[in-house]
């Protein structure tokens, strides 16, 4: 019995559950809870503490060990080893690594704290009265379709289906869409957790080579017919994860060939708000598609917190109704209090921009700068907003750096995570959203590995015979 | 453009998003927000006016008009007559209706209402620094494996995977388990809401009949092999709509027989904790199929606060990493601030159930009492628990009754509903959770409903020639 408790400790701890330096509960109160004896919670904490997992601080009972650095390590290594993972990638928590691979900033400390919760009178006044509300909380949809009214986008709250942040809506769009078998048309590369969406869906994937000036409309309307696909998934501005931006021109073509060959258009605007150099952005493309089914996603997840699980999808009233079922059978609709409480943040959102702006830029030009200095081989451009640079190794494979990147305590996604076809294996995408003296150790320590991996040629891409 | 806005007003009434009573913003600020003359906006609110949907009262603004009685009726009746969609079952909104259809009672008043809000101090330090946590927030998942331990269920914290309501955790399983044309065993009657999910990825509903001692494992045995069926759905305790409860004897025989043909077994718990008698509940399911995959179903929903969005599963560690991966592709983990506040609702459970279980019961007792007297040819039985009568009008087609129901103000959710296969067309499910005037009325309303019903012969279900 007690290495059962034993076990769930133990995998409690490897799985983050139980942080290094938490205090575990007194056997007493743990036996009690548990309905064991005080014996068997002895001797499982006993165990754990002969193998390293736990630690009694004198007088003040057990503690979870202060991790050492390789355990950590080699977690984060398994989590790369396996790197179709967005799972693993997600569970990746640990100071003694470095995150150069989830994309999401913290909240912004500068904003009111208030505004990240509700007052408790709204809350039990305004919202325990009610239960189901499949489509959206309205207060927040009314705040959206204000949002996008303010943008040039006129739209009314009956347009808005509130999500489990943009994933959520993906997700949806993929049930309502797309059946097994099905094509649809990405981006190469795009977001890796779209990706996850229509593999799961048994989808086929058809990429559409993102170029510095994002894709190209002309190719789209080859690749359309060709591929007979019944969906086309789209990160219009500050592309995840190259940077690009979709000319106004071309916003205009694609939807004109959503309408042509009758296929909805998924806008994934999750990082249009993260705009780093000052310039108006080109419109929306459901500006241009109001007679196809152009459906535009938006988040709360990067300008305020991913931690309140708030996207959206716009679209005309007939698709949101259609997609509101699927949202219904999938969860009844989203958690009320985290819609009012995004409804209050939105009110924020021009305050926030400005901040995140000065935040990005420094971060991303202290990145930049430091990765020229240390890996003068490695390229990029510089991204006029979100949260990535798109970092080209020459000649070397992404993969097999970050393993060698892992050892070194920094968690990387390679190229090929962003691909429909393992294509990208040269690539990395680095996100610049960590506080400073962690972007620097980080680079630090890319910088050993890289040195490290250069010094192992087993590990350099055979440039004749390449890894795919 | 007057007329644009004006539907959009007027949907919004027409779904609840603007409820009877409530004050529109002045037309000046109105046509700010929107980037609209004030011109069009006057427009809009005249022409809205003029049909009786908007009312100016003096000195302060224009109001959206106490609804008539019969308009309200009459979405009502839309929302029965297209009695597949759950989606429009949940938009039932109305003081001008009695909803005898959705099953989810009013969060409990008698609890503290510091335990459905966060202290903001846990709230900005525990949670802000965190974001995605694809299985849940630790101290949840601790909970929950708590509450099954201490309901002799030994369960480690990485045996629960968070999900947005039990729900949710249905789709979830669903999408890991079944594809298009795959078999699903259920319950003949069922929740409906696990029929949509079912019917949605394309599986086959197979039934098997619930009777007073719910489903009857040797029939199982024969169905099982007969139907090929991948996945099994059941509601064990206090049976959704029959209120029926599997012995224990069966629970046992129903876990061997998921063990022998290797079909993953799905219990869901989400009405078990309202018990109304005072009697041991049989254990669960997955008490005695630890070999083979049980996945138990559990929510905050029924107790707490179906808001909350609070769900879980429970399963062998192996089987929640599977669903996780689902999970996190469906939408990268639950909101985190509900999931803080579900974690410090299970600490009152004990309390909560012994509140529900007086409230239940008296509404229990006087709806049953209401309907004898008013509706002496109407059958059921008094469940134990749960939240339903589930009422058999011998000879009457239950389809055709709600609709004349709907006219007099009261909504029903009708047996097929429920039903795999269209059957269970003379029955009724009925919840005993509105306040008792409100019972009071709705019955009385049900009277008269049911007189009219039998005045007006070409309602009778032809005896002879069943409508199936």
């Amino acid at each position: 019995m007690h290495s059962r408790l034993g076990n769930a400790v133990q995998t409690a701890i490897q799985h983050g559950l139980l942080l290094p330096g938490t205090r575990l509960p007194a056997e007493r109160s743990l036996a009690q809870s548990l309905a064991l004896s005080r014996t068997t919670v002895l001797a499982a904490y006993n165990a754990l503490k002969s193998d390293g997992w736990l630690e009694s601080r004198a007088g003040s009972g057990t503690w979870v060990c202060a991790k050492p650095a390789a355990q950590a390590r080699q977690r984060t290594y398994d989590a790369v080893l396996s790197n179709s993972s967005t799972l693993n990638l997600l569970q990746i928590d640990d100071s003694e690594v470095i995150d150069f691979a989830v994309g999401t900033p913290k909240p912004l400390s500068d904003l009111p704290r208030a505004l990240y919760t509700l007052d408790p009178s709204i809350q039990t006044e305004l919202l325990m009265e009610r239960h189901y509300m499949p489509l959206g909380f309205p207060a927040l949809r009314q705040a959206i379709a204000a949002y996008y009214t303010r943008r040039d986008l006129p739209t009314a709250a009956d347009q808005i289906l509130v999500t489990g942040g943009a994933q959520q809506a993906i997700s949806l769009v993929t049930a309502t869409y797309l059946q097994r078998g099905d094509s649809v048309l990405v981006e190469s590369p795009t977001y890796f957790g779209a990706l996850d969406v229509f593999r799961f869906a048994g989808a086929r994937l058809a990429p559409v080579a993102v170029g510095l000036d994002h894709i190209n409309a002309s190719e789209l309307r080859d690749r359309l017919p060709a591929t007979g696909s019944r969906l086309l998934y789209l990160t219009p501005t500050y592309q995840n994860p190259t940077g690009a931006t979709m000319p106004d021109r071309a916003r205009r073509e694609v939807a004109q060939l959503g309408e042509e060959f009758g296929v909805p258009i998924v806008e994934d605007h999750s990082l249009s708000e993260l705009a780093i150099e000052e310039a108006s952005q080109p419109p929306f493309i459901a500006r241009y598609g109001a007679a196809s089914n152009v459906i535009t996603l938006g988040s709360l997840s990067k300008l305020f917190w991913a931690g309140l699980r708030v996207g959206w999808l716009r679209a005309p009233v007939g698709v949101v109704t259609k997609i509101a079922r699927v949202k219904t059978a999938a969860d009844l609709g989203s958690a009320l209090v985290t819609q009012a409480i995004g409804a209050q943040l939105l009110q924020a959102m021009d305050e926030a921009k400005t901040i995140r702006r000065e935040q990005l830029a420094a971060k991303r030009d202290l990145l930049a700068q430091l990765l020229r200095e240390a890996l003068p081989s490695w390229r990029f451009e510089l991204p006029k907003g979100g949260l990535f640079l798109w970092v080209h190794l020459p000649g070397y494979d992404s993969r097999q750096f970050a393993q060698a990147a892992a050892r070194h305590g920094v968690a990387l996604t390679p190229g090929p995570l962003f691909a429909a076809d393992d294509s990208f294996v040269e690539y990395l995408r680095i996100p610049y959203l960590l506080d400073e003296d962690r972007i620097r150790l980080g680079v630090q320590r890319l910088a050993e590995a890289w040195e490290a991996f250069m010094a192992s040629s087993s590990f350099q891409t055979p440039r004749l015979n390449p890894i795919v």
